[in-house]
């Protein structure tokens, strides 16, 4: 019997991949424009840091996680997200004490949520995210919004909603939260036993349940905005002001509050607007998290970053109808005829690739004519024959594939000769 | 209480983790010269395919693997190498159909092993690693091989060295295997419970034993290069034919056995011989593994691949004291005064970015002073300055931080003259 996949995971192939690659490079090269670094943490986390960050009443932390003990019995979580393993490595190798504030970060990897399946779904899935940690300004939220907002035009998407919202500071939150108790108190058995605990524990998780999404309580509950005080208010008018400056369109939804306990401000998701999308148009989501830094035992440093998803970026470009510009050719394929022109052409690709071209030849003692095939399906732009009696010549016969035309090229000025050609 | 990273795990850090990126910068554009596309297998597999690939007798199997069950009860294992899951996915995907083969592939990303953590060894590390797949032909053994070779070669290391082995076909193993029983029984009393449990099902095994390393019975272990069979012997001369055709110079070492149950045939290790490496000295195993799709559900396909470590890449590069082309520049800096000019600032900032300029400004408020120093230790190849007085009279002031020249450029035409100068 064969062994398959994981359920929920997938094999990334050649033939997809060269999107993931595509959009990767993107990515690095703004995060080069925009002064973000790379980060890498590892797959697997003590599990504590997700219960003190991601916040231990989330259905991520309740439900999603894979927890697991290693041979020294400690318990490890695979990472469900990004931002509590860059906020505890920043605080770890005290970045905080760094020259260079804010502190401007990147990363892109799998992350693990025990999800059911589903189309655009899975349970290993690829983020890319970054985080500034260390500032305060109103224009950083905005630049890490543009940041994000830039990657998607760059590939040529155009169907996107960004939508925006403040959480408030804590004391704001703090007078939002007293309010939906009251709120939901009076009437929180017609709730489900999950929003039962949640409404002592953390009433706002309420509003993103997936099970009382429709009880008539959601629609009238009170709403955030109504309870930011003047900070608040003055940092998330800066925050749309500078969005407007930098000419990105947005909406203010007051019911965003994203799945995560660690946010305040600025909160921010773009969706997909495209036709036929499917069923979860988010495609990326972020905001701040002031605190966060401390929650995990380092000094203060107010921080934002963003997530998106690859897996629905590339679903993002497929509802556009997006074709990604992807070389699909070779510069050179060598045929061969008799096994000591084989034996010659073996050394001779290798030459050709360490030269910098991408060259390809028969490794299946194929007959000439399944040869030139196989050149053909590779894309090749030229065609190299090598038989035995051009071998005793030292020449080799080049074909340009794009016109037809052939060459009979001295074999020591081979590598030359194509350099000039391509 | 902080929270720290899972022992035998590290963050790369901004510092470090531009040579990984140019490590794998370099695997990519040399894997597309070679011909090999990318595959994206996930971070677990079903258990199961590690016990039957791996072996269920080998130290991975046995003492390191990172094992677990889901909360659908099943048992899943962090990948503990690459090459099981990449046929995996072979057989799974029917690649063996495809038009092309071999079907040739690579893969870069974390594998996990439950090790005790020592210099240069981590439970997490990265692997970048190849496979070619559908093919018999000693010709691709030697490609495999260059390309690993070339690999090092195109960052410059020098002190390299590549011993060879063949551990036969079937029939030479058996002859092989017989013999080893034939020789360990008499005294396998002797030597570790591993070792004595390994007699019946895998001798070959004891010849990679850590403990029972210096017992006097492995000096003259029969050794498999006597036990090879004709046609093993023609493969084995054919591959060190193309390897010295390629100009890469290798020792045969018959001890060579990898501390894998699929290898046959060529078997390969890349060690450092830089003064001061450390003890361990291997930076790449490979080698061919025909009947592991077989093994694994599919139809009959002969392989062969490689994986080095990174983490063992980066020390060589270290132990050599080569360093490594990395940029670390931007440039331009923007340097405001005022509230007008900062908001001003914002906006062009942006532009500069998507223009495809890497550049950067303060996000703390900082007096001006305090700005151009940010702007020193960013490396800014320009430093523009905008005031109040400026912004009144539309211009900006643009210093070369190499020449010290200070010029006054009109705002609106501010990014086409930095396009110039750069």
């Amino acid at each position: 019997m064969s062994i398959r996949l994981p359920r929920g995971t997938q094999d990334i192939l050649p033939g997809q991949v060269e999107k993931w690659q595509l959009i990767e490079e993107k990515a690095r090269e703004l995060c080069a424009n925009f002064q973000y670094s790379e980060i890498r943490t590892p797959i697997f986390e003590h599990t504590e840091l997700f219960l003190r960050s991601v916040g231990d009443t989330t259905d991520i932390v309740q439900k999603e996680m894979y927890e697991f003990k290693d041979r020294g019995d400690r318990s490890l979580t695979l990472r469900p997200e990004g931002t509590a393993a860059v906020v505890r490595s920043f605080v770890e190798h005290k970045m905080y004490g760094d020259a260079n504030q804010p502190v401007k970060l990147y990363y892109m990897g799998p992350m693990f949520r025990y999800e059911r399946p589903q189309a655009g779904r899975y349970r290993q899935f690829v983020q890319f995210g970054v985080e500034a940690i260390g500032s305060a300004d109103p224009a950083i939220d905005a630049e890490v919004i543009a940041l994000a907002m830039s990657l998607y035009g760059s590939l040529g998407l155009k169907k996107l909603k960004l939508i925006i919202n403040s959480l408030g500071d804590k004391e704001s939150r703090n007078a939002h939260r007293q309010a939906l108790v009251d709120h939901f108190k009076p009437r929180i058995g017609e709730f489900c036993s999950d929003c039962q605990n949640r409404l002592e524990k953390n009433p706002m998780r309420i509003l993103d349940c997936k099970q009382d999404h429709d009880h008539e309580l959601m629609k009238n509950a009170p709403s955030i905005l109504d309870y930011l005080n003047t900070n608040s208010k003055i940092y998330f008018n800066k925050v749309q002001q500078y969005l407007t400056n930098l000419n990105i369109p947005f909406e203010v939804d007051s019911n965003l509050v994203r799945g995560l306990d660690y946010y305040n401000h600025t909160a921010f998701e773009i969706m997909s607007d495209a036709e036929g999308f499917g069923a979860i148009t988010t495609l990326c989501g972020g905001g701040r998290y002031n605190g966060l830094t401390e929650e995990i035992g380092g000094p203060e440093a107010p921080g934002i970053g963003f997530a998106m998803s690859i897996e629905r970026f590339i679903a993002a470009l497929d509802a556009e109808n997006i074709e990604l510009p992807i070389k699909n050719e070779i510069d050179c394929y060598l045929v061969s005829l008799g096994e000591e022109a084989k034996d010659y052409t073996v050394g001779l690709l290798h030459k050709l690739r360490l030269a910098g071209f991408s060259a390809e030849r028969d490794y299946l003692d194929r007959k000439i004519k399944a040869q030139f095939k196989a050149a053909d399906r590779s894309n090749a732009k030229y065609v190299a024959v090598l038989g035995e009696d051009e071998l005793k010549a030292n020449k080799i016969n080049l074909k340009s594939m794009a016109t037809g035309e052939q060459m009979e090229i001295e074999l020591e000025t081979f590598i030359d000769k194509l350099a000039e050609l391509i």
